[in-house]
């Protein structure tokens, strides 16, 4: 049996879970807790920290091949792992340009992909020059540790940018400093590569964030198709660039009809959700095919429109399970949980609905969600 | 959070469990052996036998409500949990029907349904003043204890039924005795109905028996608007008859025109495989909804033609797992393992494929299914 250790138990561990029953694959799973999200619906569960080489080398040893839930690893152990001859996918290479912004946008311009302005300033008076030469504002980042919209800031003159580079070199954080862009939108590509080298790439979705979580996805994007054809092709020679093995997204700015790589995520992510139930394979059952070196799926939709609306914990402290009854009623939606404790905007799982109407299965799909985050579906919208 | 005890471990407990995930609906299992197949896959397993009571009691008091996998389960134990206060789905009185051929042609018969002609004969006599009413050849059911075309004869002669006959009555093996149909083909419908009255119906399936096990299904069902719509009445009608809660197929002949009701099966059924890849709603997930009182989901097909074939043990002992990039290789195959060890005729999984023309997605689940089971296409065509 072809067996697969997942490091880290939140909602991706799970849907991968969930994706390795049909093809019989089994998942060990590396948790922090027995009640973590992935850790409720996995038989084989070995309790440790990612950051612990002898957990991490168990799990290692458990298994085919080792892959993640998240970024939040020790390169060096996984180099470990990986001079001692245990399979690690995505590598530890890929791993760590994961991880680090500033690394990730220099070997990204050194290759010739299409880039924000950027810098990595390491003081305050580089990232005025920076900020003087492009223009106000900018964007600073954390280059390592934000996620999820955490670790990201608008500098919007002197006195902004001054504050927040001081508290950044403070606390020891690497800053990245970016042009501000005006944006038409936002669209991700998931592609995936196989540990053989074959490479799977799916169609372009539309991505809109709120409060920099990503909330809502719509399949097919709206573009040229000049456009989405050339983020088809950038996401497949970025993937080739990295030496990725797994399924990958990379998230795209759209600006002045512009494509500009706004960050890869080497595993699984939010923007491929509703490959679930709106592709002909989900990204989870394809990223088990490719760190297995298994042949790839088709990538192609399985409905002419598809909406995947995120369920945000909110202020209500209303638990998503508590009104599933709410979001199940609404005709089509297919709804995700991840067994989470609600905490305000808090991702707590999704909803996807497909259908032939592009407005009808967003109007559905974000009903259902605010049915089961407890809100009225204007609140959201 | 809700809860589901699972009675068997086979592969319908399994796809049960994967259903459960995204539903945050928790799976208790009650398993032979802690390998079994669904046991592979859930964390909680209980392992004891559905035919001693304090194990029955132990699943009972540790879920919302107790449902099957397999009919194989002693129902005065269902009726004592009842009695109880427990929540049983489908109730002990449905699942006694289920058990036994002669109940459920006496109440389906009392109804109106349309049923062959059929005798309950305890004797060799009255089977054969049966046979010579209607005609040889007569079909002999085990009334209690078959399935998958064991338990079923034909006789074409009276010296044929003779010996049936006695060796049924030599093992306690109380007889039915049916005309033999000429058959146009076979269905299924799918019908659930929910715990508050609730009732969903899919499509039509076109069924394809091989040596009296179910090889393929295809969706749409060729025939009439009529005899379709008939098939789905019918399926609801009885649903309500028998009070079902949770899903359940209901397995006609065609025969020279008309609809005959074959049997009933109270539960997820190998008819409904389909519906995992090629319905908006999964018969794993509305058995699940069904049984725990949530709203249903919607029937509605995924796409133009789906079709569905088992993979079956081979006499070559090769093991699905062992093969399955040659399956995963076809293009749009959804290969479904059941995480079993490979025996001839045994059931280890299957394949579907969904597209919009009949004979390519058949061909395309045929190969797949030829290869997993590692036989040459043709083969098995």
């Amino acid at each position: 049996m072809r067996t697969v250790g997942v490091v880290g138990a939140g909602q991706l561990a799970r849907m991968m879970a969930q994706a390795a029953i049909p093809l019989d694959v089994r998942i060990v799973l590396l948790a922090d807790n027995a009640d973590d999200a992935a850790a409720q619906v996995i038989r084989d569960v070995q309790i440790g920290s990612p950051g612990d080489f002898t957990a991490m080398k168990r799990l290692a040893e458990s298994v085919d091949v080792v892959t993640f839930d998240h970024e939040l690893v020790d390169v060096a152990i996984l180099a470990k792992l990986e001079a001692a001859g245990h399979r690690v996918a995505p590598s530890s290479a890929t791993m760590t340009l994961a991880q680090n912004k500033r690394l990730q946008r220099d070997r990204l311009s050194a290759a010739g992909f299409p880039n924000p302005q950027f810098l990595a300033a390491d003081t305050f008076e580089e990232a005025l020059g920076f900020a003087e030469s492009v223009g106000w504002p900018v964007v600073v980042k954390a280059a390592q540790g934000g996620y999820d919209g955490r670790g990201v800031w608008i500098a919007r003159n002197e006195a902004e940018l001054r504050s927040i580079m001081s508290d950044l070199i403070d606390r020891s954080v690497p800053p990245l400093i970016e042009e501000f862009l005006r944006l038409d939108g936002e669209i991700a590509v998931l592609v995936a590569r196989s540990a053989d080298g074959s490479v799977a790439v799916y169609p372009p979705v539309e991505t809109v964030q709120r409060d920099g979580i990503c909330n809502e996805l719509r399949v097919p994007a709206i573009g040229s198709q000049q456009m989405l054809d050339s983020a088809v092709d950038l996401a497949e020679r970025i993937a080739m660039e990295i030496g990725m093995v797994g399924i990958m997204a990379i998230e795209f700015f759209v600006s002045e009809g512009r494509l500009l790589v706004n960050e890869v995520a080497p595993r699984p992510h939010n923007s491929g959700h509703w490959t679930i139930d709106g592709a002909q394979t989900s990204q989870f059952e394809q990223h088990l095919r490719a760190v297995l070196g298994l042949p790839l799926g088709l990538t192609e939709l399985t409905a002419e429109q598809i909406c995947t609306v995120n369920i945000l914990g909110a202020n209500n402290g209303i638990d998503p399970r508590d009104v599933l009854p709410a979001g199940l009623v609404v005709p089509g939606a297919h709804v995700h949980l991840y067994g989470k404790t609600p905490r305000p905007g808090r991702k707590l799982g999704h909803v996807t609905v497909t259908g032939s109407d592009r407005d009808v299965v967003f109007a559905l799909a974000s009903d259902a969600a605010a049915m089961l985050a407890g809100i009225e579906s204007g609140d959201q919208g």
